[in-house]
């Protein structure tokens, strides 16, 4: 059982947390305000002030040097300085981690600040969460049980809400400005995923895509669902899942009231979406919805988690251990993140 | 056993046929040659005079009106009047056919056409085959055993050759401004093609890319080889044919000097190609290369048979019955797969 989404106070900051501190997480959380100073009065970092403080020196060498204001609450949000980066210390870090290297340390304070952010937004503190990236092998050295965030803050929300995780289906959401899409798995072989394409599956993501968007004010989101087979099947002829499995789950969600359309033919689906005929396209498989998104998105793309009580998006990027502490990494995917958190958080 | 391409004379024409002419084909022909009229020194319409000549008729009301010069010989195109249309009667059509509409006549129509422009590349009298859309229902009512262009093709050059068809392996190329891709298989079930997805059809793949691109003047094509599954299996955590299956086949292509890659993760490969790191990109499946094509190339899209003994390269449409006859189809695509044929035939 999965209680309404609860009304969030759009007064709250957001909270954005860190992400593995010897990633571009630092580094980017530092770009990305320089660029958006006004963004500061609506955003606290969750994360290792120490580290934050380096990423920022190193970076004033460039641009202009952002101030850092440390905090003990998000209410103390009102009282920092105009064009000063309000820091939660929501980790321990005994030593600053060795920049591009996978440890133990960075993966646990990476997992403590995201602990600290789902707090707060799921106690109606923070309006959104907004998540830099983490290494998944840091993250497992550092004993955490989950490989992502996506486990971590659906295992966090299940506990808060008292229901078991299967209770709290999740999906994954892909933007980039002019296609939405959400998958019904992810991180599965393609041969898993074409076990996972099942009426229940699909009308479970098609019912979590429709709450999404009227979240987000969008009162009758114009919902396609791709086929899985070349040309949705062409009728039975290249495999049977779109008429046996998709056709009956979009059935029942019109039965419902929503406005579902399809099974689409894949291969023309996302143009179609990009050109303005729906508002969002329900993926069967992780790299159909992907090829798209980060073929147009190039850094822009936003990855939202939906089905959760709280409101989370991130950057379309991981983090780039190979380029960390060059000064190289772009803030425009986190930018793009941060925009499309306050947008989810405005009408909740 | 398959012999080497033929050394085609470049001064010979190209020949394009019809399609059904129930279609969008003679319409975009008319449109084609209006907008580019210097291709007429290089091209001969294999088709039914009347039903191009009704098309011309029809389109000169809202532009420069096409002449029409029917000829027996594709030798006797040099002389035809400066601005004239060179037609062959490749069919016989004892009346005109219903616009948009399904027929065995029209089927026949258009399959004769392909045979007789097959006929004439396969000769060495036509420099390469372009087709305007066919309806496979149609060439079906018509009794033709060949489910559409390329498998008739095969046959046709098969037959020509003195080979069976499955000596005489092809693969279907899509391409666009800045993206072309290969596949590995297209019009079967993705669990097919999953199974379809082994070292030898992936190495023959890549071997009929290689062939193709140091044809047309690239003689050491950047051959980027995708995975199947999420970012490439993910070191075997999500699926294990791109280890066992895709990974081999690149290391044979490899030692056999072919500058091969991969396997890549299938959601950024595209992105990556387009951005200049790879000349072409091999697909595993039918969308996974179609839906980053069709994304791309909106209406410039062309696709090209890989493997035969000639040139052909076609639109990336289809006959679009629900619009022919209204003036409203766009002879992009057809141009773009003339001067692909003409690219594809000049170092032939």
């Amino acid at each position: 059982m999965k209680p309404a989404a609860r009304s969030l106070n759009t007064s709250c900051p957001i909270v954005l947390t860190m992400g593995d501190p010897a990633g571009i997480g630092p580094e980017i959380i530092v770009k990305a305000f320089g660029e958006r100073p006004e963004l500061l009065r609506q955003t606290v970092v969750a994360g290792d002030v120490e580290t934050l403080r380096r990423a920022a020196r190193q970076l004033a060498k460039v641009s202009t040097p952002l101030m850092l204001a440390e905090i003990a609450e998000l209410s103390d949000l009102a009282a920092v300085p105009l064009g000063c980066m309000a820091v939660v210390q929501a980790c321990e870090l005994a030593r600053p981690v060795v920049v591009g290297r996978v440890s133990a340390e960075a993966g646990l304070a990476a997992a403590d600040c995201i602990k600290w952010a789902a707090q707060a937004a799921l106690q109606g503190r923070a309006r959104a969460v907004v998540t830099a990236p983490i290494h998944k092998e840091a993250l497992a050295a550092a004993g955490v049980a989950h490989p992502g965030h996506t486990e971590l803050l659906q295992a966090l929300s299940a506990a808060h809400l008292g229901v078991s995780v299967s209770e709290l289906p999740v999906r994954m959401m892909l933007s980039c400005p002019g296609l939405s899409t959400v998958l019904v798995s992810i991180h599965v072989s393609l041969r898993q995923a074409l076990d996972a394409v099942t009426t229940e599956q699909v009308l479970q993501t098609i019912r979590i895509t429709q709450a999404h968007f009227q979240r987000i004010g969008v009162a009758r989101p114009r919902i396609a669902v791709a086929g899985l087979n070349p040309h949705a099947g062409e009728g039975g002829l290249f495999g049977l899942e779109d008429r046996d499995a998709i056709a009956p789950a979009i059935e029942l969600a019109r039965q419902q009231g929503m406005e579902a359309s399809g099974p689409h033919a894949p291969d023309t689906v996302f143009m179609r979406a990009r050109q303005g005929s729906f508002d969002v396209v329900v993926a069967m498989y992780h790299d159909q919805g992907l090829i798209p998104v980060k073929l147009l998105g190039l850094d822009h793309g936003v990855n939202t988690t939906l089905g959760l009580p709280l409101v989370r998006t991130s950057p379309d990027h991981g983090t780039a251990f190979d380029i960390a502490g060059t000064g190289q990494a772009s803030p425009s995917s986190l930018l793009a993140a941060i925009d499309a958190a306050l947008a989810a958080s405005l009408t909740s």
